[in-house]
């Protein structure tokens, strides 16, 4: 079966994959060299700039932050990642991405990487700050409801 | 105060920027450019390149592995990092680094980075394996010792 | 038209995103926040690591190398970048590449990069060493045809 | 010898070194992990990051900017390296940079890059743009004196 790259893959197409119970992204693409360190192996340091990546993208998708002037500035508080199993050069993979929980000017995402078996999952506490970065800023209340609505996130 | 850079800091030269109680292995060095992201700060990834370049530095001073062929190899099964305040181009910064408790098989770090104040903190699970990755080893009891004597750590 | 991402373009569809004479290896990709400096734009070193993606791709299609033990060892001797226009972020690019001239242990490699436009070009000298890195290797007969037929190259 | 890192080094320090003709801009670090790749040396792209860091640093020294609001934009329109011999962890070097020549918007740097012996060479081109991106910006008159005085460059 192909697996369409870059591309949010729908819920069949997860499963096909082997992700039993979908997420609402989830984004397929590959290991590249740059990615390796000396162990030839994924460096662990890596797997924070997939879960960014998938991050930004969500952001968008959920109308959190386009990256434009004007748009709220997120920051990240924590970061957390489980290693699993190592991941090769020019292994397929699908990164996955939801918001679990979420407080008046923060929120919780959770993050898992699948190829086959589940390689790793990691979380970010996201913070929510005016544009000019000068104060925390109250989540709108059509993100909370999306959060609730389409990632099943509760409020903490 | 001059900071000495990328050499290990003794205890008075951390008391003196800043670092109250000293920690075993303490390092300064500078943000670089390449570190930066858009948002013109310290992007989230750097810090796991920054936890595990004193990592790899302590594994050699503390004699865990000096990175040659027949020396054990050392994973990492879990990684945490809380950010508290950002860092920006051409900060001076101390790292810092400790092991807080051991099993049989694994060990965790922690670590600390500081700038006046402290900037964020993190903590990693290390496993012990087999130079040729086969499996788990267990830790030599010399270096047991090393973690308790040196760094306060604890068995867990 | 879809743009099939991280899998070889047939010349065809080479064609249709505006390459008019298309090359004998092309990867579609997307350019990700990792890449991204505090200037927003793609950071001049990040094209190094795409030609390497690209290259190592090139390596492996031409049988040049596996990267496996035995296979022989590539090492980069000259490196150069034209930067025509800035790369922003989540744009869909095309990286091509091509061997344009051969000596009896190196080859010229030549590398471009388009988004609607040409972006930037690139081009390398690579040198074949024996797999433990010995010495120089030559190029085996088969790879110096492959570069005369398959990419035009010629014996310098 | 000591050598003091991420510190300029005057012209008696880079002889004691082994830069017989000392240039105008010296730094000394130290190889870190996160910059090797799976050869276990320092990948051909880290050395674009490195030429980056001295040459941020060479703009602030040389008054070009300092990466403020109201500072001219400089853009790399052309990067080349010659790799001479590899990096290995935790190697010292220095890295030396100077400007050759310049036109009207734009300037030539040449960088090397020292450890015991010369690892690397390399060059780029910058163009200075006005601090909103829109056109070519002159050199100011001081500049090109700092150029032809410090730097021994031309005027091409």
């Amino acid at each position: 079966m192909t697996l369409p790259y870059l591309t949010p893959l729908d819920a069949d197409t997860q499963r096909a994959h082997g992700i039993a119970a979908p997420w609402p992204l989830a984004i397929a693409d590959r290991v590249r060299f740059s990615e390796l360190d000396p162990l030839n192996h994924v460096n662990n340091a890596a797997y924070l700039s997939w879960f960014e990546g998938i991050r930004i993208h969500y952001f968008r998708d959920w109308d959190i932050s386009h990256y434009r002037p004007g748009d709220p500035r997120l920051v990240i508080r924590r970061a957390e990642v489980d290693y699993l199993r190592e991941m090769r050069l020019d292994e397929d993979y699908i990164l996955t991405a939801r918001t679990v929980s979420f407080r008046t000017t923060s929120f919780t995402m959770e993050y898992a990487l699948w190829a086959g078996d589940l390689r790793a999952t990691g979380a970010a506490v996201v913070v929510m700050l005016a544009p000019d970065g000068s104060g925390k800023m109250p989540l709108p209340d059509a993100l909370r409801q999306r959060f609730e609505q389409v990632d099943g996130a509760r409020a903490a």
